[in-house]
């Protein structure tokens, strides 16, 4: 086995626990924050800086980068993780979200998706089959099949069909991953069902027959209630195996991070904190605030006056917003750079905490 | 004296020198290209870049900065080095050559011009005096006094007429510069004439009569040909002072650069090393590219194989072309890096070849 998960230490308070992921790529501490590197870059972040503030995994599109640069050309690169010139972990999502929140005309069939390119209009036919070839082209270290998400509130036809669907292109993936083979490379199936507790189990329990190294929870972020969601997650993470990695699907703000991670969720991703910060609004230890507004004009403090991270080690409030108000790219860069820190941060919280309810610290878990 | 400039080492070859200034922010060598942060912040990139790729001095924009935040602020937040954390030295121009050429809405009196701010459209009035106490306020190492350029080719009689405004409103921004005092701030004049070598000459001893620790050439880089300008160079800095810093203004191309060092220049600034990146064009040791071309699409060669930048070290032409492709700013980021990198190499160069010629090495310098 070219890769091992182990539940290192478990909450004695929640369902939370502390994971280390190996393979020959290295090794993951879970739970671990994924920001979003859609075409193979983090919005302004060099991978280095990303890397720095604690970084370990990030998330790609098979969608986008299928359409731009094609994965033949990154393959020939060396493979995304060369291409990119990052040394961390890539989750590449399948973009089956992305192909049904972006594309208009799409036509599912039975066999797959036809969607038009929204870059020059060519008509794109994905398959269950190609999503898990053009995974093993880019070469990520987990590859998520292909789903079929709905938007919510949909009924229960509706979720069942999709939930059906699901199943079936996740049998297909599997077989294609299987025949392909590659050397690290996972692959997760994606847990669908909307907010039917019934489906969202069955679903759960026909993708662990079929059996993938790590499970998802899609369908979640579309704006259903912060209960709705936490009793899914309840639900389909009672059932998903302990000794798997278990990935909510993007979420999502602090707070939505911090009820995965005590449900029992592993790895999680959300445009937010970049989208959020590039647009001037950024969490603190003071709580959201939103650079642009003029009570920070004058502010000569740090961005968050708890946090050591480049950010606020070197730029004040005041500085900040007179970049988001002159339209300087640096803004965002800045901002986005705390952000995640924020977020590698709080994930950081969560494992050390997790980790003390058993005796062990950082150091222990490095050491294994 | 606060401040002093001392020719080390001049060429045997050419009119070409090396120069140390020294006053309480620390030492510059010279000649030395000035990257453009118009307010406070080179596009995409942190002053620890900028640092880090060797510059040591940025132009910032007094106009600007005046519209946007404002210098009352700056000084609040302790000066424009502090605000944007820069450790370098900072020049600030006055403005003029952008008002210039932004404001259609002008009228220039005796006693200054009156614009429209393309911010919020309110009248501004920004006279000699006025252009003195911002940059005071501001705490620029050095000032820029407030100039009238014209645009090429005028005649014989406009630029007369803006020569001699150019001399009037530069004794009276003498005499607002030394009435206000700063513990460090230097004053530069700016020549102006056109490409009339007789009415240069006028304005180059007009301004040294009244005085100034530094003089500027203006009104070049206005799309006159290599040779007007190179003959105005001749003409201009060979009436200057020699042991007195020259900066000849907006200029420009590597080309530009070189053919004003041999002259005498010491000081440079222009936006296109950092625009052209943005928009994908660098020079290489190979000479322009555009990484925007379909010729890069699989090149997975350094942007410049001779180069040692962060850029180059880390990221190939294919991977460039695709952050511009999909319009990712890191993309201009890291072509405006390797591109100040370049230029500061190439005066790094000159700085050298001059020393060589007289036994002198850069360690000499710093020893000094």
């Amino acid at each position: 086995m070219r890769f091992s998960f182990t539940v290192i230490a478990e909450s004695k308070r929640h369902r939370g626990r502390v994971g280390i992921l190996k393979t020959p790529r290295g090794s993951l501490i879970t739970p671990a924050f994924m920001p979003v590197a859609t075409y193979g870059a983090v919005k302004s972040l060099s991978p280095h800086e990303l890397y720095e503030v604690g970084t370990r995994i990030i998330v790609s599109n098979t969608y986008h980068l299928h359409l731009r640069p094609g994965e033949d050309l990154i393959k020939r690169a060396g493979g995304l993780h060369a291409f990119m010139n990052w040394k961390g972990f890539i989750l590449t999502d399948s973009g089956g979200f992305q192909i049904f929140s972006l594309s208009r005309l799409r036509k599912i069939t039975d066999d797959g998706v036809k969607f038009r390119s929204p870059i020059d209009g060519r008509e794109v036919f994905l398959t269950p089959e190609k999503a898990v070839r053009i995974q093993n082209a880019l070469g990520s270290d987990i590859a998520m099949v292909l789903d079929y998400p709905i938007e919510l509130p949909a009924s229960r036809g509706e979720t069942e069909r999709a939930l059906e669907i699901t199943t079936r292109w996740a049998r297909r993936s599997r077989e294609e991953f299987l025949r392909l083979g590659h050397p690290y490379q996972m692959q997760f199936g994606i847990v669908q069902g909307g907010l039917y507790e019934d489906l969202r189990i069955r679903s759960a329990k026909e993708l662990m027959e079929i059996g993938f190294e790590g499970y998802a929870v899609g369908g979640l972020a579309l704006g259903e209630s912060r209960e709705d969601r936490n009793r899914v997650l309840d639900t389909v993470l009672d059932v998903l195996p302990r000794d798997k990695i278990r990935y909510v699907m993007g979420v999502g703000l602090p707070e939505d991070i911090y009820d995965a991670v005590v449900r029992g969720a592993d790895l999680f991703d959300c445009v937010l904190p970049t989208r959020n910060p590039r647009r001037g609004t950024v969490f603190t230890s003071e709580g959201k605030i939103n650079l642009k507004s003029a009570r920070y004009a004058e502010d000569f403090t740090p961005l968050d006056p708890l946090c050591d991270c480049y950010t606020c080690r070197n730029y004040t409030r005041a500085y900040l917003r007179h970049l988001f108000k002159t339209n300087e790219t640096l803004a965002g860069r800045l901002a986005s750079l705390h952000s995640i820190y924020f977020y590698n941060r709080l994930l950081n919280r969560l494992r050390r905490e997790i980790l003390a309810e058993n005796g062990l610290s950082m150091e222990d878990v490095i050491g294994k």
